[in-house]
């Protein structure tokens, strides 16, 4: 089984009330990728320019990601982005987005890979992503995000990409505005309306919310003392969730409420550190050991 | 056993992007007494003005509530609050307070009150609050709330109160203020530190997190497809937190998990009419399948 990711890699400038990282490792596929690797065999579809350093992509290699699909641009510019993080952490704004190669970048799969079980469309071009879901021979599961950029700039090619996908990814904000309801519930069941079978509704620090015809369920935020850089948090839940139902026989209810979790544990490392960082070292067992503290977070027994 | 409910009644005006409404039935003791009533025996201990229209205090009389607190004053006015609400329904501005009747106020007892066995001290002057909790002779539970208005003016005052208390209830943002970090987790450890055994922070529509020493339980907000005024929700759960304690022989770390719950299931039906308007027709056997409802919307199996 092998989850394919398709998205950004990019280097990144991070401005939080408490420092200041430049030239840091980031991109939507990257920390999506470095977290599904935690679980299950990852291929990477990305563009990179001929700047990218090459410490960079051995960290990528060393967690075992097959990057047959990371594609240097001769003489291009590696994607970059800025932003700036209020002091709740919770809200950024935009510095600035430099698009560099993926400006107008076309991807194609390598020989073999239009065979992954699951994929990730990390938020980007929303034809894109139909064309990468539609190159896959029988993919069992595939998740596309998106962002305000595409919501606003291209929703009806967004609206279409969605209806075709099993499940969709948002944050709160962006739910909100593609439904335009305030509530979250009702957004999820609005995003459910003849296409994915199950919404995926990120809620930052107080975690994450799924919505499918037939369940609800929510997964609050691990409680962190620290928060160092939420940065790419969505993405690593999209990796840990689809990682982890990637290495299933069966995806069933019960097992898409795990796949929350895990997605949940994994975001919450994930924001440890400056992009990234922290799942470069992550292992496993630690992330075993957290997904039980999950439980324990939010259980109670319904008796007297 | 008897739940003692301190605070403000008031009247308000509420403004959503909905509608608005004027004269309205509100205050933090209001909508506490009346989600506590739907669980044990409540008093409310409160000053109005003659101009307090007497159908809305037979709405309070109607749901048992003991009203022999309530005191008038005679040719005071009832204290009245506006607030406009933003698109997202969880931030709001606050147009006008007008103290009236609380302004230099001095709640008494009536006799025998001095033997409730649990008290909330709703938002209000910590002096007053430290006073009524003092006046009490041996209560079991003593729960303490605020509002940004009290941290700005009167800290020092505050932080005695909530050390003298066994519970406090904080919105996050407040809880964010009075500890100064952006950590949720570590606001909640920090109003730990030299007084109460438990810290609840309320998470607006994202639900609430009880810490203390040992534990660390967070509720999700249950997720309504439609919010018509979140006026008074955190007042509602103490109201419905404390009332189930209150009715319990032994207060244990399980038994507050189920209070939270308890608590945030009763807020959930306060935001669905304007003021505490749905607490006035919502029956103890509603309460049970919602909460119970609560239970299949967080529970995983950790298994295979």
């Amino acid at each position: 089984m092998t989850l394919l990711v398709a998205g950004w890699v990019a280097i990144d400038e991070i401005e939080t009330p408490f420092a200041k990282v430049r030239d840091s490792l980031g991109g939507s596929a990257t920390c999506a990728a470095l977290a599904g690797a935690l679980f299950t065999d990852v291929r990477l579809l990305a563009a990179i320019g001929d700047d990218f350093p090459t410490p960079e992509r051995q960290k990528l290699e060393g967690r075992g990601i097959d990057l047959a699909g990371l594609e240097t641009i001769p003489g291009g510019k590696t994607s970059r982005w800025g932003g700036r993080y209020h002091f709740d952490m919770n809200t950024r704004d935009t510095l600035y987005t430099e698009l560099g190669v993926n400006a107008g970048w076309q991807p194609r799969l390598p020989p073999g890979w239009e065979g992954s079980s699951t994929a990730f469309l990390a938020a980007g071009d929303p034809v894109l992503q139909r064309n990468i879901m539609g190159a896959l021979a029988a993919p069992r599961i595939t998740m596309v995000d998106t962002i305000k950029f595409f919501i606003d700039g291209a929703l009806d090619e967004l609206r279409l990409t969605m209806r075709q996908a099993g499940f969709v990814s948002l944050n709160e904000s962006e739910a909100r505005e593609i439904a335009r309801t305030p509530s979250i519930a009702r957004a999820g069941r609005a995003l459910l309306n003849g296409g994915p079978a199950g919404v995926i509704i990120k809620l930052g620090e107080y975690g994450a919310a799924f919505v499918s015809e037939d369940d609800y369920f929510v997964a609050p935020g691990y409680p962190l003392e620290e928060v160092v850089d939420p940065t790419g948090a969505g993405d690593a839940f999209a990796g840990g969730f689809l990682g982890y139902l990637d290495t299933l026989p069966e995806v069933t209810a019960a097992q898409v409420r795990r796949a929350v979790v895990y997605g949940s544990t994994v975001a919450s490392f994930q924001v440890e550190g400056y992009g990234p960082a922290r799942l470069l070292t992550l292992t496993r067992d630690e992330v075993e050991a957290r997904y039980l503290e999950f439980r324990a977070l939010t259980h109670f027994e319904v008796g007297k």
